[in-house]
């Protein structure tokens, strides 16, 4: 049947070259290609919240040794392999959310914004568009709450020229964080890259430390929404219980990284987890108790949605995605 | 901390009864809910191609008794709570398949149109809303194959006044499939709900005899994408091999519905398999292929993004969800 086609195609290429009009008049042109991901929200319901998954882009990562500092290259390959990602790249997305409790607009982390985006990668820094495909002016924005201090969290607080990218709406970050990321001596003894994380948490925060708000665990930052210090990726590191009625999602923030290494190998260590120990045993402590009450759980880099539950499986845990729900 | 903020809270309370212009100037009113899901579209590279799973939205539909006809309630159920769906509802959903080979616009499937959707479901009928989020133009798309006469697959072919939604596309059905559905003696002996299908496969197909291109297993329906005969849900049910250079995905149809119950459970009979020994047959023999091929596989009903990989797992297989890839 295959061969029927050519034959046929061939035969229409004999009848365009007796036919000069169809030389004059070209096939009609297809579509163009797009050439890069459509912009990606998602909505669900926690009670009689709405709230919305909104993709900051994300970046395919040429694998590099270290990036987990405790495993050896065949094994983080093998968890590659395992996750069907493409060959020797590490999938790495971010996924702010944003949450309407009906009588605030409450976002939790602002993706990396121009300055950690567009310029140095086209596929990152996408949050302004997905929050104009949620509908969502961004000056409605009541409350930003930065789970922590690196700065593919907070770098959208600011637009390209430096001004605010959510004017109207409170800024609270982490009391914990606040304190260790603008001290001077901190700073000093820091090395690379985390010396050049202070230097843009400076930048970022700039002029605004009457602005901004600074929150400890355990407390309701906005209707719902509390805190749980989560500590070791950070030294103030904060996922949120989000709850109305009796539902309750688990905004874990940076507990674990994308979940194909860090949630099936709880031991391993991420570049990033700045007291990795420390890391691992709230990751551990975070994620029996996310299994035990079958909460749906969160992930910054989660693979979108990022809405998922988490299950023990062997030493670690499983995350089963959220069957994508059409219906809200 | 969360009594501290109550606190605060009464005390604003306070305030605003001392200050009688906060009852004048309302609280700024919280961004309306948007009540439904977002558009869903995602873009995915085979090769050259430019793929677009394009959702038709879904349904939750309340648990019934032959959904599934060979397992008991419990068997379904603890199926649903496995796949953590909403309580006592399947999720089920709709993806038809745009294929941009650079030189063609290919659409598979066109999902349920407004005669199947919106009228009777908000949820259902969105084909022509992600197509908008897509950046395409109905009117650009030069190929629509229909993969089986089920109205969820073709009803989307006709607009509310039952024009063509793709009118300059050339339209492509299984020749097995049209000629069950044309038969008048078939449709004289079908029972419901099947002979409501007869119906509403003749209504959308009316005056069509003459412009739909019958096509048989292993034709090359398009550049790269060519059929494979799988029978058992419909006579003449089709699937897919979209392939370019060294890369090809499997489009899989309605081999399986949503992928909790008879992918885990491939001896399962699904109420719309109209052979289901076939089926099964069909299954097991599809995905046998798909996993030892690791080819990844695209399920019209599969959860949004409705692409994964297929492994063996005990007695049936389990669907591993594509990494959503921010980077084309």
């Amino acid at each position: 049947m295959t061969q029927l086609t050519r034959r046929t195609l061939l035969a229409g290429a004999a009848a365009a070259a007796l036919c000069p009009q169809f030389e004059i008049s070209p096939a009609r042109a297809a579509a163009p290609l797009a050439g890069k991901q459509a912009g990606s929200i998602y909505r669900y319901k926690v009670g009689a919240f709405e709230c919305t998954s909104l993709n900051d882009g994300g970046a395919l990562v040429p694998y590099f040794d270290g990036f987990v500092r405790n495993a050896s290259k065949e094994q983080v390959i093998a968890a590659m392999e395992a996750a069907y990602y493409p060959k020797d790249r590490f999938v790495f997305p971010f996924n702010p959310q944003l949450i309407n409790t009906g009588s605030k607009l409450v976002l939790i982390d602002t993706g990396n914004g121009p300055a950690g985006g567009p310029s140095k990668n086209p596929n990152v820094g996408r949050l302004m568009e997905s929050l104009t495909l949620a509908g969502i002016d961004p000056k409605a924005v009541d409350t930003v709450i930065i789970s922590h201090i690196h700065y593919d969290h907070y770098l959208g607080l600011r637009t390209a020229d430096g001004g605010l990218a959510f004017p109207n709406a409170e800024i609270k970050v982490p009391a914990i964080d606040w304190a260790f990321w603008m001290n001077d001596e901190n700073m000093s003894k820091a090395t690379e890259p985390v010396k050049s994380w202070f230097g843009m948490a400076r930048k970022t925060f700039d002029g605004l430390a009457n602005k901004v708000i600074k929150y400890e665990s355990g407390q309701e930052l906005a209707p719902g929404i509390t805190s749980i210090h989560t500590p070791g990726h950070t030294p103030g590191h904060m996922s949120f219980s989000v709850a109305s009625g009796s539902a309750r999602v688990l905004v874990q923030s940076d507990v674990t990284i994308v979940p194909d290494f860090f949630l099936r190998n709880p031991d391993w260590h991420v570049l990033f987890d700045m007291d990795p120990q420390q890391a691992v045993q709230t990751r551990r402590k975070f994620f029996d108790m996310a299994a035990a009450e079958k909460a749906p759980v969160v992930g910054y880099h989660f693979h979108f949605p990022a809405v998922g539950y988490v299950e023990k499986a062997g030493t670690g845990y499983r995350l089963v995605p959220v069957p994508w729900i059409n219906v809200l």
